[in-house]
């Protein structure tokens, strides 16, 4: 899938299909590489844009919330995730983390227990092109949790009973892997925290993140009145 | 290379090389494996673990205070970088970036002004795992720019200089294409927006991050009283 | 004046004075006390409050943004502002740092250029029961610091040219006396901060503060998501 | 009592008394003025400077950590704490806030458990020069509650069971007045918030508020790489 860009509009499109507006219809050849320009039947010009991470918090289709590229950059700068890492979520959602993780080269296995949320995160991994190294299973990881044979690097949990599956990350982690718990509420934080010392992990810290947008007007520089909100606490643990 | 682990104590090693502590000698297998438990001429035991991002932060040697972990990632987060990216990078310094970068299946290719900041990032690089895909170049960018053909989907620039390779981007980034600015002061960071907003890049945004650790006591749950610093801006910006 | 308050609406009303509402005429005797009800002619109910700091704030008449209760308390805070403070003010705007300041006790001068808005400072001061100790003076301060004695223990100012009264603070303040600038700017708060270390006053610091409401709902507590943005920064200073 | 002070150097002295230090042994005299200079029998000056509320922070004699001038800030800006009010106070501590509350003005009933640290937080108003006006009563304000007759303006409560008086706020404050609980906890910030909602109290909120320093070096300007870290939730509610 590609991004057809023209000034402030954006449309995902793949090879082989067709993008009708008010700017006319335009057919994207199969052959397409990014950085061409297309044009529309009216003449109208479309850059062709590869996709990037941040195109895909905005561009999926969501099924709630996604956790923020911020958030996710957090998860990743915290536990080193790379290319090579066999990641086990829970809580796929729109599946943004899922896909980023995909993309920097990770095989993630990823549980929703919601079949029609699960089914629009398969779609979203076939968009974000990370189909095959992200499986996308329906379920609870809670429940699954005694057919899964450990080994991961990194657990990422973004669910109410994160603190269940915390409880099992000694047996489903390799040695110095990570966990990370994103919540929103102090309580499920703290009980995440709690249970990774109670069984053993190692590195145990939660961090709330406040992220403000500079203003540089003509006055002067200054933080953003808008102010930026609460998403988050993350969670982090290491397997010793 | 990995790290040997016993309680408290982490030592990096290579397979074949020797750790000598007061622990006993040890003698690391060429055919070593993470997850391996070895043993010193004492008895002793040392857990063998491979090197995860945070490890190289705390590992590698410094040759400065390397860009820490979190604002990696929110360079990650908000880039979406990921495998497969041509990035160029400006102040290589201890060289943390380009290795996580480089461990998430980016090519790297960075800038070091100071010849042995410059030699001792290639040891690193080496240690990481990431010499064949993490170019460090002793040099200047800015002096560089004219002899460099574009086509990266990132750049990356923690240097005081970095305005005057932002001015530069829209010849050396693809369509979409992202720089990243870590600075930390307001002046500059003000600059690079200022240039980026005027050479036509998109999505100009400042941001200051603000990290605290949760204590979560007996007596109940409170932000950290410890405090954490300012670290840097980060000024992002896109190619159109 | 005093509140009358019925649910969610609030009127400011003096003895004698009448209110017209759709809940009916109401009629304030001329010897209301705080802490009375008072009925319209159809029968609704009015509770009589005297006014606090916060009432002030939002009920005086605005000309530009007043600064905030969060604000005014820390200049107050770091100032150790009190009853019998002689303070040299510029800047009143709506005049609630007035108020506050003359509702504790202190003797204002306060300066404002804009004649109008001198005008309905004046009769905020009335309405806050201050008009005895707080003097709005129509002008620029900054022209008028020859005319000035001296002796403040205290000097507030939010102006853009705060940094040449600062650079008088030496000759207006007594010994320990403060002075406090609010600015919304990196650049004057700099220009402030250098201007007081310049002629050598003391403890000079400028201070940025974050706030964040918390929420506290049924699923858990958290920060609240809706953020709360920049205001100002504080810069303090101290004469020897 | 006054500031002696010289260069970095402050003690405390009241009228009569003297002070012996490696610059020599200096008397105050009984007239003695702030603003005056005194010179010990060496010769060497010292400043004669009136206390302030900072000053009450940095010399009042410590009983544990008193709050921090911000926070006593904080309460007087969101309550409008000012002359005349009547003020019950529970965990006087080292007092600070009964004495930045009596010297603008407000008449202060204050409780603190612990029988010394009540003497030394009288011993501290009288330096504060306030006795006359703050009363520390020695007890526990949840067991004296029965025999208080209400009429308060302002109840400021620092101790762990806060949201016990926090209950019986209608019976105690005037309409209008406010409660403002300090706590370093989520969890006792969020109980007194939702007793404060259940005993019908208006405009209840907790919030928490980060501070941090400026450095403005040669180099550009900054938030502190120091940090501040956190002192305590505060939470504001309203008597209808």
């Amino acid at each position: 899938m590609y991004l057809l860009v023209h000034g402030d509009r954006e449309y995902l499109r793949g090879p082989g299909e067709e993008l009708q507006t008010d700017l006319g219809v335009l057919d994207v050849p199969e052959d397409v590489e990014p950085g061409e320009t297309l044009e529309t039947h009216l003449g109208e010009e479309f850059l062709v844009r590869g996709l990037r991470g941040p195109d895909l918090f905005n561009h999926l289709e969501r099924t709630g919330a996604p956790m923020m590229p911020r958030d996710i950059g957090l998860v990743v700068g915290h536990t080193g995730a790379a290319a090579g890492d066999r990641v086990l979520d829970a809580g796929t959602g729109t599946g943004v983390l899922s896909a980023y993780l995909g993309r920097m080269g990770a095989e993630v296995t990823t549980y929703e227990r919601d079949a029609e949320f699960a089914d629009v995160a398969r779609q979203n991994m076939e968009m974000a092109g990370v189909a095959e190294t992200v499986d996308v299973r329906t379920g609870d990881l809670t429940a699954e949790l005694d057919e899964l044979d450990g080994g991961f690097d990194l657990l990422t949990l973004d669910t109410g009973d994160a603190a269940d599956v915390v409880r099992r990350a000694p047996d489903l982690l390799v040695s110095g892997g990570y966990v990370a718990v994103y919540s929103p509420f102090v309580e499920q934080s703290r009980e995440a925290a709690l249970v990774a010392r109670e069984v053993g992990l190692s590195d145990v810290e939660t961090v709330e993140t406040i992220q403000r947008e500079m203003d540089f007007g003509e006055r002067g520089s200054r933080p953003s009145t808008a102010g930026v909100g609460h998403t988050g606490y993350l969670t982090f643990a290491r397997n010793e």
